[in-house]
């Protein structure tokens, strides 16, 4: 068993649609990142790397790489859990909380576990999504930022070398 | 086995009590909220309804509902724990932690713990909280809010159906 | 199994050198504290003591005891993981962020590395650093400070009493 933990941040800028856990939401403004800046993904393929000891998203997927530019996150994290998985190990359960001043991420939430447990081969009820907000204090909470987190449990797929 | 993890935060007023970890705690100032605020608490909710891939303390105990209005935070653990039970998972052990400029935590510590261990039905010995200041930086370190962490880990109720 | 989490944030200032997983970084600013500060080994250590239900690094290393000023934050975890071990629990694996807006982290991961896990005699493996900025927001983002999250898996020690 292996557990892994992740974090991230993007700025709330006008101008960009609003990717969060590979669903795009209604809003005014939207993250800015060298990617889709979907920071909830970011974190979760962040908490995977985390647990199977393979370093980080920017390693894995550099922001200063063009073939990056305005990347499909939810194809970073397939790719992150693809990594995980030749290296041995399968993720046996995600959760996950969005802290964001607005909009309310409530309705969004089911659609975005979903979508997560198809990118990660996982059943829906080992993918959880929380959601808060920053009682109006901070970056976060002036509406400036959204900030994600993420853990992760790993379990050693079976055929692999025990480690 | 499931893990999950919890974040939490509310601002710091005048006028209200400061109740962290089900304790009450002599302070000039107390946490903002629309149940009694106990942001230790909330996070370990959390924690515990996003392993068992229930959702968030929001889905379960809206704050736009007038039944939670200055609702004990410690009975709505014990209820999300029964829900978590009723789902088919215990408890094995939560860690967690304080981040508050002031006051001293450290003499309410065990307190909390004795408390939580209580709410949880767990062993003392499986209940942990810590405490941080924030160094005087941010919304925390400026005094205006307190935030909390927790993670948990929760396994299998023996008779019921594995997932 | 036990799981632990753990967060620290200390200021960046001018005339201390930048000491992080136990690698001394070239910069122009360092972190501030009674020890050396090294806010990643502390996130760790409290991840360690959290998940051993043993409480936490002020409780441990008091910052008001002159024996820990200047303290070499190496020291005070192989310290935990020996009051960890002695408590009957093994490391199985630490995950861990630093966030920070400058310097550069990743030039510096693998030493980090590879020094925790000989500090906790772990394998490499089994202990992973990841980077992020904060995107220029908050105490972070604005150079002011420096935070670090951890999380870590615990077994029991073989010959130790079941709990
Ligand atoms: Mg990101
Ligand atoms: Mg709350
Ligand atoms: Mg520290």
């Amino acid at each position: 068993l292996r557990i892994g933990e992740g974090w991230d941040t993007h700025a709330l800028v006008v101008g960009r649609p609003l990717v969060l856990g590979g669903v795009t939401i209604p809003h005014s403004h939207g993250l800015l990142g060298h990617s889709d800046a979907d920071a909830l993904l970011h974190a979760i393929t962040d908490a995977l790397l985390g647990a199977a000891g393979l370093g980080d998203i920017g390693r894995h997927f550099p922001d200063t790489d063009p073939a990056f530019a305005g990347a499909d996150s939810a194809v970073l994290l397939q790719e992150a859990a693809r990594r995980v998985r030749a290296a041995g190990w399968l993720p046996v359960n995600v959760d996950s909380t969005i802290v964001a001043q607005a909009p309310k991420m409530a309705p969004h939430i089911a659609a975005m576990r979903e979508r997560i447990a198809a990118l990660l081969g996982l059943a829906e009820a080992a993918v959880n999504v929380k959601a808060k907000t920053a009682e109006k204090m901070g970056p976060v909470g002036e509406g400036r930022s959204i900030e994600t987190r993420a853990v992760c449990l790993l379990v050693r797929a079976s055929g692999a070398t025990s480690s």
